[in-house]
């Protein structure tokens, strides 16, 4: 590249190193070498005196071919809503940091979808553009209004979500569209678009699949497998984000599948079926939750410190559902002071049951409420929303089976 | 029974009820009704008047058979001390309620381990009697002693420990033991072992083979599944309760399992093998660490009462350690004020990375310190041990592998 003008990062190349043709992603200069993407998604370095360019393509003149904010894609008979809320899918990769950002760019969802255009009318509207981990309750509640709006003019609603928080945004759903008249497929990915190995296009596609199916409730659609060509979906309330980077990071917890397509054929069981009624959406979260992650360190004092200001507080504690006998005073007082202390485990597959050791007989007494076989995020969001929907009886309903949030456990009276 | 006078709870029967004789351990009295545990483990309840006893053996005849609090087992060349700190696997169900409570009794020991009388010679020892949700960085100092102790004079140290906070206390000893002499094997059991389906006999018989082969660090044994005949040696510093019931609930997380037993067979790999030299124990830990846990509802006043009184706070962010951008300034304050704030993931499985998005970037740029692929509760567990052995290098040494909590990453430099 000597006596070369260098392009700006993130042009696209072709160029001759060693005596082969590349196609790269031009990325930086650094310190007479050239950082160089492969379409592999690997970064080589070369020596710029040893790389001569053939031809150069503008990624930036790529990226400005931006869609607007509500576009329609297809001409089938079926009316389904897209909605973003932003995330890696939403995203692209800035080549002069490497870091990923988020975008209103889903212009990639034709090229997804092409395969059902004749079955759907697509329409798309970017309602957000945040990355997952900066949702907060007042977001779940804009995007139910949202959601509710698109869902009495369409047959099914697609939400793109981060992934970071997407199984409490799933939790929050499903508890507050009480009777839905569509489903909601969440999706995301793992990989923004413009990465050769996203996972993006089967993501949107696979939950336009779904959505087109008789599900009256929130599901996750994500990748199956860590390699292309099966979707999963997993119950709102049983889906877990169990892996930082694979594709197929979300797992249903218990029996939280609900449906699957493998090879274009869509599967589908245990589903609630929506709902002929008009829409009830309950759309009040008391913010005032959190969740305790007792450890072997915990003292009463920790736990009094993070229940400041708190209206319920969920332990995650240990195996069945125990926590040291020390903290046992404090929970007592916690609880008479109207804070209530939800037990679920850090184990996060099993159920909870204080009634098999001396030391959970003595913890449940002390006014501790265990929820059973429910996940420990699902149930803070659960404790958010029946704190306003029906207080008087928190313990009754956050004990009750309400959206799949609880497995009904055998009638077998077994002593362990 | 009408007419006959009720044996004692706990006893054993034999009656004959609608026709068939039954072997029973005879609960309660309710209300008319007598509840009998059958050899199932299942209760069935029987209209009194409908049974009658044929045969009454005391169950509190055996009870009384408890082995001392120090015992000798074995004939063989290979010395192995076996210490006991209580938990499942001591405990027997007490049929009065229907609870399992600690005993000192490990007299099925001599059961577990017929088959290999002839290879060892087991001295048995009662440490404490605990279940392990009570356990504290206190009683992990003391077990510490008591362990050197035993490795001075034998082969290997098998360690029986309560399920709950096992792999808590296996981090604590595997940082705090720098050199060892003798493998640790810690087991315990998800069914005390009065119970027909108890994993207790196999695990500990399991940990014995273990136990004889050339390990020189701590590794917690268990069922490798649901049924008898495999198990598992997982890492101290990589296992994690998975399930609250089921038998095979230890799971190595990440590259965790170093060893596995088939049919009998012993296979073990990736071990740090015992040292000739002396035994080096660093005895001290600073209790004023905890794990918090982020969720969408979290705020900074939830993170600045969690953080009163820590020295270290680990943060069970999001996906790949990401927290809500709301949260940056109150960590920057935390961490400049002196208390150290680490980064891992509550998806528990994979690698956090802060250099991916540009949310992560501001995050570590406020002094937050992600810890690759570390378990959030190792990284507790090790914060207390690096504040008290080298401060001044908190950081450095929290994101070094020491005992194969960090799996090394591959050189490769890929944007993802």
């Amino acid at each position: 590249m000597s006596g070369q003008s260098l392009p700006p990062s993130g042009s696209k190349l072709q160029i001759e190193h060693d005596g082969q043709e590349l196609h790269v992603t031009f990325i930086k200069e650094d310190s007479g070498y050239g950082v160089f993407k492969l379409a592999s998604g690997y970064n080589v370095r070369f020596p710029l005196a040893d790389v001569k360019i053939i031809k150069i393509y503008d990624i930036s003149q790529d990226h400005r071919k931006t869609m607007k904010e509500e576009t329609n894609i297809g001409r089938g008979a079926h009316r389904i809503s897209l909605l973003s809320t932003g995330g890696t899918i939403s995203s692209r990769v800035d080549y002069t940091t490497g870091a990923v950002r988020p975008t209103k760019d889903l212009s990639f969802i034709r090229e997804a979808i092409s395969d059902l255009e004749d079955r759907i009318n697509l329409r798309t509207e970017i309602i957000d553009s945040i990355l997952s981990e900066n949702m907060t309750p007042s977001h779940w509640i804009k995007i139910s209004h949202d959601i509710k709006k698109a869902m009495e003019s369409s047959e099914a609603v697609v939400l793109l979500h981060g992934t970071d928080t997407m199984s409490y945004t799933a939790s929050a759903l499903s508890f507050m569209f009480e009777k839905q008249t569509a489903p909601v497929i969440m999706t995301g990915s793992q990989r923004s678009s413009d990465r050769p190995s996203s996972d993006a296009f089967e993501n949107i596609e696979s939950s336009i699949r779904f959505s087109l199916e008789n599900i009256g409730e929130v599901g996750i659609c994500m990748h199956a497998n860590s390699s292309d060509g099966s979707a999963i979906l997993i119950r709102g309330v049983r889906a877990r984000k169990m892996h930082t980077s694979r594709r197929d990071a979300f797992k249903p917890m218990g029996d939280g599948e609900i449906g699957r397509i493998t090879d274009r054929r869509t599967f589908i069981k245990n589903i609630r079926k929506k709902t002929d009624s008009s829409i009830e959406l309950f759309d009040q979260l008391d913010k005032r939750c959190g969740i305790f992650y007792f450890t072997p360190a915990s003292t009463e004092e920790e736990l009094e410190n993070f229940s400041r200001g708190k209206k319920a507080v969920v332990i995650m504690a240990t195996g069945l559902g125990h926590v040291a006998e020390a903290l046992l005073k404090k929970i007592r007082d916690l609880s008479d002071s109207g804070i209530h202390i939800v037990i679920t485990s850090q184990c996060l597959n099993g159920r909870v049951d204080l009634d098999v050791y001396a030391s959970g007989r003595n913890l449940s007494a002390s006014g501790a409420i265990p929820v059973e076989d429910m996940l420990p995020e699902t149930a803070m969001v659960k404790s958010m929303y029946v704190l306003k929907k029906d207080p008087d009886n928190f313990a009754k309903l956050m004990q009750s089976d309400m959206r799949g949030e609880i497995t009904l456990r055998s009638d077998t009276v077994e002593i362990r």
